[in-house]
């Protein structure tokens, strides 16, 4: 049995529990914090004798902190899904910390039968707003990116015209040539196989929570499964609106799939359901700590949420209104001549056609397809990278982006090798994209991160050949499979298509992946690192730690660590006899 | 088709190939060696119209360089497998380079048909002894540890007394808390998914071979199969021996399966096949570039190849008499007061028992057993890395030390989830052993490094409730698997043996993994890195890079480097809210 500890806290407070009012504060154990950050202070008390019941705020040493916090914004009762009992909720919105170190909160409910408290610690992290800090934020994320997907994104892109020969490649992926690399640990607040909601929370506001959340926490009405019940839970700000609020910064989302899905609504809303898209999308036009837009720049796929809605508000006319420049197709988006300060582009009513499928490659016969006659003229990742980018930095404010690959993750969930490994290279193609920027923009530098939300179970297995009989492409069964080979030379070689730069699938010889499940694994996810403070980056740790890295990065003075990384390359191993980049 | 550069180069030479000789230099197309590091030169030609053809050896401008050379050691004829051709082979044995930089070998062969010729570049690094450098290595290898192996050794022994809560550990492991991570690419010199041979060769001599060769190159005769055959091929010389040979280190090698099995062989034998036990046993003991033994310290199983062998030869016995200390079993072993000089230690006949076996667990119903009646006395890892860094570090000698858990692969192969995890714990621990050493002894740096050859299949899907029908404790079948559960809190919550420190395997909810093949993976492996130079060995790289790297550090004053390390951890992360360490 291993129960000791429970039994052990059981024991513990048993004796309040059957008098005192039982009290809970809404937020995880190791809650974490900048300075000014944003977030919800929710209390919960149930067993109450009446509903007048009363909250305290103390501090560790006993100290009443009430004015601090100031009144509560919300007080509600009959909250709980236990119709005998009687509870109550104190809520206090958008409030902060401004000086650093670790808080100490005593929640105290006093009622008829006496009192009972919950405590919690809350490290909160120095973040000041540095004179002439210009640096800027790129993250890219693939959604499912584990380290199999980028080796299969590497294997099938960097194998065409005989560049992996030997066993050694002549160029790795973009992400891998950042210098830095680590490992991040992704388990949510409630499973050790996480969700991208949870995920993408841990680094947009630095908190855990539970699977399917944005950037808040449960509460006792969550049950309820009602808009309101699930849009009040108690929130972290994100660090897109904290540096658009505080700093000046212009902000940023592209993906490939709905803008409202988990990852890119995870930079700016805030809500215990992810599936609350409509008021995702609301959020994004309305803003939530902020009033106003969340993003400079939406580029993706989801335009029914903006556009076909049941409040019929049109948010797409609303930011127009409000000086979005607004692009509806491929073609648009590159007949932009001069980059606009804000800019709104959807390209499908749901996620966008994957690149596999715009690039009007034949699938794979396990596989199909996800082009769509209506929306014909889709853009690549690249080339939205490359507009927001573009319109994030044409002005003197730094600027923080977020840019998913959306469908490594859909695609995999279905088993279809090849829509998920060629949306790998669709987003490989987009870092590179803002590499470039970086490396042509020294003045203002950029930090570039490429990472993911969560793994999935796809492996790479070996190499396979087409013509093999019953052979299926790109995906093998367990064992004994007859397609199963080294290969002319043991390795795949696949065709660069010299049209578009990207790699065919029409030769014999293919990588052979094989999927363990259809759903998410418990695995950390790579994340590699270029550019000011990159170093702090390797190692393995905490999601939660990206958003307070990113922010370390931003609040330092990274110089004297930057110095390291060029001692670094003078002792780094670089063979002249085969390093071709 | 992408078979133009083939057909380029076949155009450019196909006249010669019709008639003069066909030349081949049996080395690696990025052939990369250090200054001074041995290596044979064995140049292979066909076509030959009688066996007096001659062989001059020229570099890039021409020149003949045949006096760096000196005489062919061995000129042979009728090496290949085709009867109608005659063909000739030349083998220059220990043959190094004095400066660095890019040399070019052209082997030009005559005879009266004409002229042949092939053409390699090497990458020559330099090394220079530096006074007074007593930088030790500790290379850690978990064969087939992959990632997620080292996640499930993390969630079952990091879980144990409630330490796994709301998503985070109190604490890592002891591999994780080494503060550079990167990942290492495995692919061999012939596949895609590389073996234990080739993988193991690139980091102790540098360059790739084909799977199942130790620190050789494929030659014409291995079709043959005969020893003399399997035992001829060229070599290049361990890192192992180098440091023996140039630099006065002290090595040694400890693992818990046959220390003639691939990767504890590959420090210290040559051979294009792995399987030569025989000969690797007598090859540490007889040495190979060095008159005597290779290692002053091996630890493992694998006794047969020493004691009970073809030729009559007792290879303990000729151990002691040169002055090795030997032990039979865990007690003689710990029994040791002062460490030996030199030790040899065998406790098992074939591959040790692994941890969970030692540990006298119940393993589950799909696993069997590896404990065996005859060698009831084994010793832990950590037991025997403990002794064999006291013993190497006695003197003010530096030394170069390979530690494995070799049963993390071997278990995986039969998806053993229980035998497989609990080895990676072992070895873990061992680490935790040299962390220690390293830590207590600052003047005599370090470096600790904890990586894998290769990947194997296993993945971490969720949590399994072990009371649930049908349940297969720690596998899972790929889905509708009525086991799997989020659990009470959505984590596993393993327990310790308060006796032996290592967690149990009774608890209720366990971690869920799930195995794809019975084989290896394309996959590359993380590698942790501690001490001197660490920073060295961040971001994507190959795996023959390990070898330089090493060797980079022990060549180079990291002195600044590492000051910089200072730096990097101030502006770490670092929450006293959670970080438990």
């Amino acid at each position: 049995m291993s129960r000791l500890l429970p039994l052990v806290c059981l024991a513990a407070v048993s004796p309040i529990l059957l008098a005192a009012p039982q009290v809970n504060l809404d937020l995880p154990e190791r809650c974490r914090l900048l300075t000014r950050q944003y977030f919800d202070l929710r209390v919960e008390a149930r067993g109450l004798t009446d509903t007048s019941a009363t909250l305290v705020l103390r501090d560790e040493l006993g100290n009443d902190i009430g004015s601090q916090f100031g009144t509560a914004d919300e007080a509600t009762t009959d909250n709980d899904s236990l119709p005998g009992d009687i509870d109550k909720a104190w809520v206090f919105r958008a409030r902060s910390f401004p000086v650093e170190g670790v808080k100490t909160i005593v929640a105290e409910v006093h009622d008829a039968s006496g009192t009972g408290s919950d405590t919690r610690k809350i490290g909160v992290q120095r973040f000041k707003a540095r004179p002439g800090n210009k640096k800027n934020i790129i993250l890219f994320i693939g959604d499912a990116m584990g380290e199999s997907y980028r080796d299969a994104g590497r294997i099938v892109s960097r194998s065409t015209g005989g560049r992996f020969r030997g066993g050694f490649f002549d160029q790795l992926l973009e992400m891998d040539r950042m210098p830095y690399l680590g490992m991040v640990l992704t388990h949510s607040h409630n499973a050790l196989v996480p969700d991208s909601a949870n995920t993408a929370s841990a680094w947009s506001s630095g908190n855990k929570t539970v699977n399917g959340a944005l950037n808040v926490f449960p509460d006792n009405n969550d049950w309820r499964g009602t808009s309101e019940a699930l849009l009040d839970n108690p929130r972290f700000e994100t660090l897109w609106s904290y540096l658009r609020r505080l700093h000046g910064y212009k902000t940023g989302i592209v993906t490939t799939v709905q803008v409202t899905d988990a990852t890119p609504a995870a930079e700016g809303s805030y809500t215990i359901s992810r599936g609350q898209w409509q008021d995702i999308a609301r959020q994004f036009v309305d803003g939530t700590f902020n009033s106003g837009p969340a993003f400079d720049v939406i580029l993706g796929g989801g335009k029914t949420q903006f556009d076909a809605r049941a409040d019929n508000r049109n948010l797409i006319q609303e930011l127009v209104s409000l000086g979005y420049v607004h692009v509806a197709d491929r073609s648009g988006l590159n007949a932009l001549a001069q980059p606009p300060d804000k800019l709104i582009g959807l390209f499908h009513s749901d996620a966008m056609t994957v690149a596999y499928d715009k690039l009007g490659y034949l699938r794979p016969a396990d596989e199909s397809s996800t082009a769509t006659p209506t929306f014909p003229d889709q853009p690549f990742l690249e080339e939205m990278t490359a507009k927001a980018i573009a319109s994030l930095s044409k002005n003197d404010s730094p600027f923080i982006l977020m840019v998913e690959g959306g469908s490594v993750d859909k695609q995999s969930h279905g088993n279809q090798a090849a829509g998920t490994i060629w949306d790998v290279i669709e987003l490989d193609r987009a870092i590179g994209v803002s590499r470039a920027f970086a490396k042509a923009n020294p003045k203002r530098p950029t930090l570039v991160l490429a990472t993911a939300d969560h793994n999935q179970s796809m492996q790479v297995l070996g190499v396979v050949d087409g013509d093999a009989p019953g052979a299926t492409e790109n995906v093998r069964a367990e064992s004994g499979y007859a397609g199963l080979t080294g290969g002319a030379s043991g390795f795949p070689d696949y065709e660069t298509d010299s049209t578009t730069g990207y790699p065919r699938n029409d030769n014999r010889y293919r990588m052979a992946v094989g999927f363990r499940t259809h759903d998410h694994t418990a695995s950390p996810v790579p994340i590699s690192a270029e550019g000011p403070g990159a170093s702090l980056f390797t190692g393995i740790w905490d999601q939660t730690d990206l958003f307070f890295k990113m922010a370390r990065v931003l609040d330092s003075d990274t110089t004297k660590l930057d110095r390291l990384e060029k001692e670094r390359q003078r002792l780094q191993i670089v063979d002249q006899n085969y390093d071709r980049e």
